[in-house]
């Protein structure tokens, strides 16, 4: 079979007028990123509100291996093959993939074989800018924190208030834009700078933030771990005010995670007022409203509210927008692109980061739960190769050949690695979603291997069906059952519900999670989680949902339990708050949020070819 | 009059499909991103190869107060005037701004009042994310130095064999793309990594680069002046490997200057291979082709070169196209823009950094030198208070209010300060080219003053013309007259010649610089200055042009020195080189490369209205 990059290279590709004159979109509601990539205005939901939302479907998967089980490629097969084989109008949405990561290690995020996203270049890399848009927005907020430290210690309150509220030529003086949303949170209600009393005038120029406490880090799109750490101020204009910090790679931006749970613009803008970048030395919250900065970064982000439209190798939509990180962040695509989706297609298909533990409960608990959308089945991606790793078998490791464990029918190992399946089916009945599996079929899986999964997932699982696929092979053909088996769990109704109330405390929502989804037997707090957990109650941040920042890898804590773990508490490390996007974030260990580079990078296979201007070794 | 942003936003703006068309591009050779900016296909230069060059014109300007003299509003005027007012086909090529400083203290440069581009919102935020590819491309270079340096300093040289040429799964192994740069280099033409004797592995797999010899820093678009100095590795996983370095705003960074230059995607190609970093331990230069990055770098860039198409208040096309620094880099928007205008325009007005002895001397002597195109026309903009200046007046400060000297007649100062006019009248003239001096008049100008501009100016500088401009008040129309002395001028025929040929030693360049255009007695050099050209003349870059790292604010290297300044000798600290770009840059002082904000920066002011979508107070 020719490598991704050839099939998708060498298909015929439509104008992207026409995929979105085939949704019914307006010329006037899209605005064109080349021949290939448009944004969509989000006017487009005015004009279609009393239209009745399609159907909402969630691609999830078994606890993986490191190499992944096919789930983007599943989300995309699986449209092509509602779309353009059975004729529904469907519509995928995807998050946009990292491009740091793309001169590392990892493959394309574009699905695989005949089952793509096109062109494959542009999904991957820029797309129409939004992380471009995230790393200049993030970072103005953290140019803004150490400058207005550097600031604030070289003046006094009255140099402060008169650099904030120069008179201007009328001997005038006015608050501006800029310092509306502390105002507000002070509780001044005063319009003349000059009424305000020398305490007042304190209180409002003076955030007095707490180096300790600052949580907002710098951000990148590229994968540099000597960036991990940093000192900033190492200049000789900035002696004596050195911090220690650090970047992260963009899509762990709390702005991403915003993109991501926005209902628009008013929203996005409200989100980023409320984003707590640290503490003040009274244990404040301060936020990008105190630092003026919420109104400049939603300019920025302007443009990146609307969804990227884009197609399949098979011409069928697909809305690529926003990707935030699986682990510290909610991993799902955007509230916005699937509200329009559903409002223009028959079938939404979404996909949840990493294990149905982790991204499908986040799609529900989080995502579902702000934009009010409520799903209709939950499409689980197995594999023969991850129930036999859970059953037992040897390591999977990337880069390396897989063990004959894995490419020889071995029934025991299968049957004794299913239970990780039939615990994800579970999961998702909790939340009253009917559940269709999909097994993604490989050449090496034999006839019995997959019957067994299938009759096992119905039978003692509970799911709707169980439906091998082959869309990798055979694009939207390979995946017609799978397809009509989701057609046909769609008709059944919702009795969709969140496993937990907000106005839980907070460890009571964490230990719902842990028990419930994880399995395990309780939860352990370290001191800090535990000082955290006060600190976010105290300043009333504990009515937000929970977003677990755990390994994908087990349905533990510990990457090395496979299949499913008993008789294991799940420890908290740390609890941190994205109070602009709207979650707590417990660690159950630690999370790289900076990617690095191997002695030999993927960009060592990436050129252009200057003949005929197309990219050469992208995966 | 309204503000440059509410002039902006409530103009009749055209679909640049219409712009494309009027002026002669077919629909398959742009596009789109969004329906106000596309970006034109380079092919366009091959269907026109055989049609004969437009008029070439560069807009200068004398050495300006602080507060610049409208070089930029005058390009647009003069360009609204030749197109919408004259009714030639005419095209402005412009830079694109950083967006980083357009938070903190500076003005839009979309030019200003009734002579603007626009949207002037994405003129100066995102335009189409050239600016953020760079900072991809450039920020992938510097993580695969500090990895590199990692790797090897923990692997054999059989180690780093192995891993940079892996066997494949027929045992076989191949040198790969990313490793032909430095085989070449190395002069190895074997084709079997296996055949390799240990030296060569040594030498082809360990770059054995000298931690203290590297010149590529990190960069950002966003004035963060915390990042001006950072040590880096400072996460626990890099603990030894700590190293002292720095960010810079993106549009300082040499891809900026590559991109300005190029001549096509081969060119670029080259010029990213040939980049170097740094030196290794035996003194040899380390470059972008020997850390194998080079073809990422172009395909990172492979939107960015195509040249950004957009329009003047008055629907004239605008070409806006790279932005380097117009100090450590040579500061003209890019050869590409321009050699496409030629072939579609009658006229490409043009516009060159700073005043005429750095923009226009560059403009000349390395940009033309690269692109081989033939200028017609200087059009060197003067105010009558930037003359006064000259003569002597009160210091003008950036936002103070200006001294009555300014404001009231005064024919003595102004004629005192006519020598910088007539200095850089003759300084275009050395070049071969006639000089037309636009008076960007003010109303505060009196008749007498702008007469006496005029009369000095032909009869004393030899001027071609010299025409009071009223664009900034009355747009294309107030620069008629302009125009017509434009159009005339570029009927004499051209004596285009360069300041010095390229085969002249690295010092004898500078000197002829220093004396020619800035009237130095002389140039000192520092003791780097000396090591660094005679290393660099050992490496064989001694054969590219000097682009001068000087102030803008005096004709010599002291800013405080108005008007032309006699007696003086140039001392050269330190001298660079940016081998891509190809241009050697001795630094006649400290050049600040990476922007701070302000106790009050200017996003304090910008907003989104959430009723209409329109931006807010951006200038």
């Amino acid at each position: 079979m020719p490598s991704d990059i050839e099939i998708a290279q060498e298909s015929d590709i439509k104008p992207i007028s026409d995929v979105a004159a085939e949704l019914g979109l307006l010329p006037e509601e899209i605005e064109f990123f080349g021949p290939y990539k448009a944004k969509v205005k989000l006017e487009v939901l005015n004009r279609l509100a009393d239209v009745p939302d399609g159907k909402y479907i969630d691609v999830t998967a078994i606890t993986p291996t490191p190499l992944g089980e096919g789930k983007t490629t599943t989300t995309v097969g699986l449209s092509q093959a509602l779309g353009a084989h059975l004729g529904y109008k469907v519509i995928t949405a995807i998050r946009q993939p990292s491009q740091g990561p793309t001169f590392g290690i990892k493959g394309g995020a574009a699905g695989g074989g005949y089952s793509q996203v096109i062109p494959m270049e542009d999904f991957n890399l820029h797309l129409t800018g939004d992380i471009h848009a995230i790393t200049a927005a993030h970072n103005l907020v953290a140019a803004a924190i150490d400058v207005r430290m550097l600031h604030e210690s070289q003046a006094t309150d009255e140099q402060m208030f008169e650099r904030l509220m120069p008179k201007n030529k009328h001997g005038k003086r006015s608050f501006g834009r800029g310092l509306v949303g502390r105002l507000k949170r002070l509780g001044i209600d005063k319009t003349d700078p000059d009424d305000l009393t020398p305490e007042e005038r304190r209180k409002l120029c003076r955030l007095d933030i707490d180096p300790a406490t600052i949580t907002w880090r710098r951000v990148l799109d590229t994968s540099d771990r000597f960036l991990r750490g940093v000192t900033v101020g190492r200049g000789p204009n900035e002696t004596g005010h050195e911090r220690e910090t650090g970047f992260d790679i963009t899509v762990a931006s709390e702005i991403m995670a915003v993109l991501a749970l926005t209902t628009g613009l008013a929203d996005m803008r409200e989100r980023f007022g409320k984003i707590v970048i640290g503490l003040d030395k009274a244990g404040n919250a301060v936020s990008c409203d105190d630092l003026g900065v919420a109104g400049a970064m939603t300019v920025l982000m302007r443009d990146a509210i609307k969804p990227n439209l884009m197609q399949t190798l098979e011409g069928t939509p697909v809305f690529v927008h926003a990707g935030p990180f699986a682990n510290i962040a909610h991993g799902n695509s955007s509230i916005l692109a699937d509200k329009i989706g559903l409002k223009l297609a028959d079938f939404v298909v979404t996909e949840s980061g990493f294990g149905a533990d982790m991204g499908m409960e986040k799609f529900f608990d989080i995502k579902c739960r702000y934009s009010g959308l409520v799903p209709n089945v939950v499409v689980l991606v197995a594999t023969v190769r991850a129930l036999k790793m859970h059953g037992g078998g040897p390591k999977v490791v990337a880069g390396k050949p897989l063990d004959t464990a894995y490419i020889q029918e071995n029934l025991e190992l299968l049957r004794a690695g299913m239970p990780n399946l039939l615990h994800h089916i579970q999961s998702a009945r909790k939340f009253g979603i009917p559940v269709v599996v999909a097994v993604n079929s490989f050449a090496t899986d034999t006839e019995a291997e997959l019957e067994l999964i299938r009759k096992m997932s119905i039978e003692e699982g509970g799911a709707v069906d169980a439906v091998v696929s082959r869309h990798w092979e055979f694009g939207g053909q390979g995946a017609v059952d799978l397809a009509k088996a989701v057609v046909k769990a769609s008709e059944l109704p919702s009795q969709f519900q969140f496993l937990y109330p907000l106005e839980w405390p907070i460890k009571q929502k964490i230990e719902t999670i842990a028990r419930e989804i994880y399995g395990a037997d309780g939860v352990d707090y370290s001191e800090l989680a535990e000082q955290r957990i006060e600190e976010y109650t105290r300043l009333g941040f504990d009515k937000l949902p929970m977003c677990m920042a755990k390994t994908h890898l087990s349905l533990s804590h510990d990457a090395t339990l496979k299949g499913v773990p008993k008789g294991f508490r799940i420890p908290i490390r740390d609890v941190r708050a994205s109070v602009g996007a709207g979650f707590i974030y417990p660690l159950l260990g630690e999370m790289s949020t900076m990617p690095g580079l191997p002695t030999r990078p993927a960009f060592y296979d990436v050129d252009l070819d200057l003949e005929t201007g197309r990219v050469t070794g992208l995966f």
